[in-house]
């Protein structure tokens, strides 16, 4: 339990053992549901049966805990009456040289943004997740939950510098890409069927002119007037549904051109 | 200060002074810029003389408060230097009757959830949001921290049932959509450039079959295998950024023939 405790709140933890955790049943059922490896599960009484079965069925040891030990544990004000362990996956960055598409987090701080990004990322399509620079650890407890599971889903690599994050994925093929609050061209105006990464920075300073000269395009959705900037997890959002978006009409014209 | 700490923390106190908070000084910043009244601003020992000038300017009154009593009142973990008071405004509905354009939350229940839904939906340019059913109080400190002074520039209307909503809305020719994770059509494929209300429903359970019955027209965000669903935020600002696109491309193929 002082492990769990250690692995809820510190990064270098998590580190150091190779391990983090997800709270809540819900996130257990997507982490089942996805296959992830399951180290350890731990329940406090008035966890549900059939979900703890479950999870000693894909190999998870699990551990009961005495009223009011989940509590001192949780990270959540309301906590959760189970508590998955799992081994992190640390891929390297190599993983996604075959990606369709990648977001590349630079300096995003805020967990719950960075868990957004991973959900919303995954949910249009993209098939890696980059944090590199500053950003937050992606496998925070925090972001784990706002990712709603994307993070089982999803391959998630975390990198120093984005200058050679982005060496490497231009290598590859990718066409390198950032988000801007205002300067760059509007996403339906940018080809976005091809492989790309697209950079999405810190949520106050945004990116700074170092990172911006290594992309070849700068995207910027455009706003009302007086309009600040957006959410980054929303901003990113936009950004790859307009890449699912162009890329369904791409298959549809191709499908419209096979038929004829 | 007693008082600030009740405007704070009761939606009950913020209804009957018919005022609401606002924390630090990038939002004061915004509402001064949006010119919207001020009432009174409380700064901690450190807030920038400058801008509480521009403060008392504006017309509101400013009570210096002494070290460590900020702390006691602010929402925030780590409180900030200024808050304002401002009087809250209290739309009717019939506002929004000549929009272009307006979102209906129906039992957004997170105040961060809900700022980000106005930040997204004033920055995509519609033109009003209404807040019925069970959601937040649009005035709580965290949602008005979380619209990034959207609530400063958008007209909030706050109602209750979703049904007398939609059929007013519907009696002043918008069309009514709402949002659903799957079942309905692609926003690229629903025409977004005339007058409509885009209803978005409760972070967990959605919008209930009552409210589908009552809307002309289903939209789901088309998303990869196995992701679960959108955070509310995201997916309104998808949707609402597929309107400004489909309004620009609008606009762009009338420059068009206007030129032939």
């Amino acid at each position: 339990v002082v492990r769990l405790r250690r692995l809820v709140g510190r990064r270098s933890v998590r580190a150091a053992e190779v391990a983090y955790v997800a709270e809540g049943p819900k996130l257990l059922i997507e982490a089942l549901e996805a296959g992830v490896a399951l180290e350890s599960v731990y329940a406090a009484p008035g966890a549900d049966p059939e979900l703890l079965a479950k999870a000693v069925a894909a190999g998870a040891r699990v551990f009961a805990l005495a009223e009011g030990v989940m509590e001192r544990v949780a990270d959540t004000v309301a906590p959760q009456p189970v508590m998955a362990v799992l081994p992190m996956p640390s891929l390297p960055l190599r993983t996604l040289s075959r990606a369709a598409w990648v977001v590349v987090c630079a300096g995003v701080r805020d967990p719950g943004n960075a868990g957004t990004v991973l959900r919303a990322a995954r949910a249009a399509g993209a098939e890696g997740v980059v944090f590199a620079e500053t950003s937050v650890d992606p496998y925070n407890p925090k972001t784990v939950r706002a990712s709603a599971g994307a993070i089982f889903r999803i391959p998630v690599c975390s990198a120093g510098s984005l200058e050679s994050v982005l060496a490497d994925l231009s290598s590859w093929g990718f066409c390198r890409l950032a988000a801007v609050a205002r300067g760059g061209r509007a996403p339906e105006e940018v080809d976005l069927t091809a492989r790309f990464a697209l950079v999405v920075g810190n949520e106050a300073h945004g990116l700074g002119p170092r990172h911006l000269a290594t992309v070849e395009e700068l995207v910027s959705i455009p706003m009302a007037a007086e309009s600040e900037s957006l959410n980054v997890g929303v901003a990113t959002g936009v950004i790859c549904f307009e890449a699912a978006r162009q890329r369904r009409a791409q298959l549809r014209s191709r499908e419209r051109v096979g038929r004829a």
